[in-house]
């Protein structure tokens, strides 16, 4: 065990979590909202905005709390980027629930359940990590799944746009398609990014 | 007041004005273009790529500056990271203007002004408060209102994508005008990541 | 002649030379690539994608080295950084390879070749440059010259979408293509990156 001589805030790992569990949260609206028919998905696009409005207030909190606090229980930048991977995670999956419901589609390809599937693992294998962070124990099987888990949704995402290319003939719809499989893949890539940033920081503590 | 045991090198605020005043320049030739006839907009694109190489310039200059300059009046990154990112809000707007000549684009959806609008309120902003880091105060009314506007122009920016779907039938066209939307909604994003560095650095020196 | 007062670890001279390396087999695969008939590039692309596997091998090389070593030869987060920036290179280069094939396109528009010369010829630079980090020397050469690629490139990328939108009908083509040579402009971009955190780890050392 490694002595502390200065006590830490380590309500900054809470913070994270708490940050973390917003993401999981929104991977599952987003689950629902792709099996949903119209008005229910207006409905559950707003509950989607509402919990990125709390994620949102979570990172500010850490901000806040970072600027406030001396001595922090790992590297400041490190938290600060943390904090902000988080957001990114959210605000991808925002932005595609919003343009599914703003864009009026009605169906979207079977795959796009796929990458929502990925994401929803991905929430609650980073939302499980965060707290493990105060002890820097049992992190390695985490970011390794979330790295195996994006780079399969990379192979889907890019055989998903070839059969798209390929049998969709309207090209408005396919602009369309293709933006909201854009953001479904940046989420994937924000939180790959989150995973490589704990990685960094578990081997400089280690 | 704080003492200053070490002269710093102030002139880095000096630089950053400059290169903020760049930035009203050109929301301003982004304004005047919208309402330009064609040959109009050419001139006026040319004196957009003039006023970004000017941008580029300053941007040089601080960089040089701060590899020259042993004391820094706050931290050194931050400078540079300030001055990148002053660079990317001009980058947006320049190719904004750039593609409307390009693409021939003839007539902008009305919302295209508001977005303009929005740049040129948070350009005049940036430039008022860069002064204001010599000091340190009264700079959170510029960050809270640029992020405030930024706030409105995502959501006029959705607004708009969704009304250039229903109402743009002809594919190549949206093609065209969603690429320069999107630059302009790039621009704001950029002006708010200036508002976000500047409340960084404002509440580390605090 | 500096003194080093400390023992360094110069293997990572070797490391970003080797990752530098695997971004001329990829630029020059992309060029044999657009000449190639349609079961070549399939074969092509797997190539790529091999190139593109060991080009990460080799940054995750960089990244655990750097875990494990206590004295870096220049700062940690500079060697992070470029280590990262070369992995992007490749990336979007593998990804412009792979959409040519995904799209099945046939015939690509002359000037993107032109786009690939610049690829190969700012890997080429790169990978002759990152050796010289090790005396730090002979290095702005390197760096002005990328510069100067980059903004050819940009221009020539400008010019390109221009053409394409006044001559391609096909919007379902125009979005295929445009998606290819934004690719390779992000890859134009990305050795710029590179090339720009070189000259500022050389002026930190000067």
């Amino acid at each position: 065990m490694r002595l502390r001589l200065t006590p830490r805030d380590t309500s900054f790992f809470d913070l994270l979590a708490a940050s973390a569990a917003h993401l999981v949260t929104g991977a599952n609206l987003l689950a629902e909202l792709l099996g949903a028919d119209r008005p229910t998905r207006k409905a559950l696009a707003k509950q989607m905005s509402d919990a990125e409005h709390l994620a949102d207030e979570a990172t500010h909190q850490i901000m806040r709390r970072l600027n406030q606090t001396f001595v922090t229980p790992f590297d400041r930048d490190d938290i600060y980027g943390l904090a902000s991977a988080l957001d990114d995670c959210m605000d991808f999956m925002e932005e595609a629930a919003d343009l599914i419901v703003l864009y009026k589609i009605d169906e979207l390809p079977a795959r796009v359940a796929d990458q929502v599937q990925v994401l929803q693992r991905s929430a609650e294998l980073t939302a499980e990590a965060m707290p493990r962070l105060r002890s820097m124990e049992n992190l390695a099987e985490y970011w390794v799944e979330v790295n195996r888990l994006e780079n399969q949704a990379d192979k889907s995402h890019r055989k998903l746009l070839a059969q798209m290319f390929d049998e969709i003939t309207d090209p408005i719809l396919l602009m369309k398609l293709k933006e909201v499989v854009e953001k479904l893949e940046d989420a994937a890539d924000a939180f790959e990014k989150v995973a490589n940033m704990v990685e960094t920081i578990a081997l400089k503590e280690s």
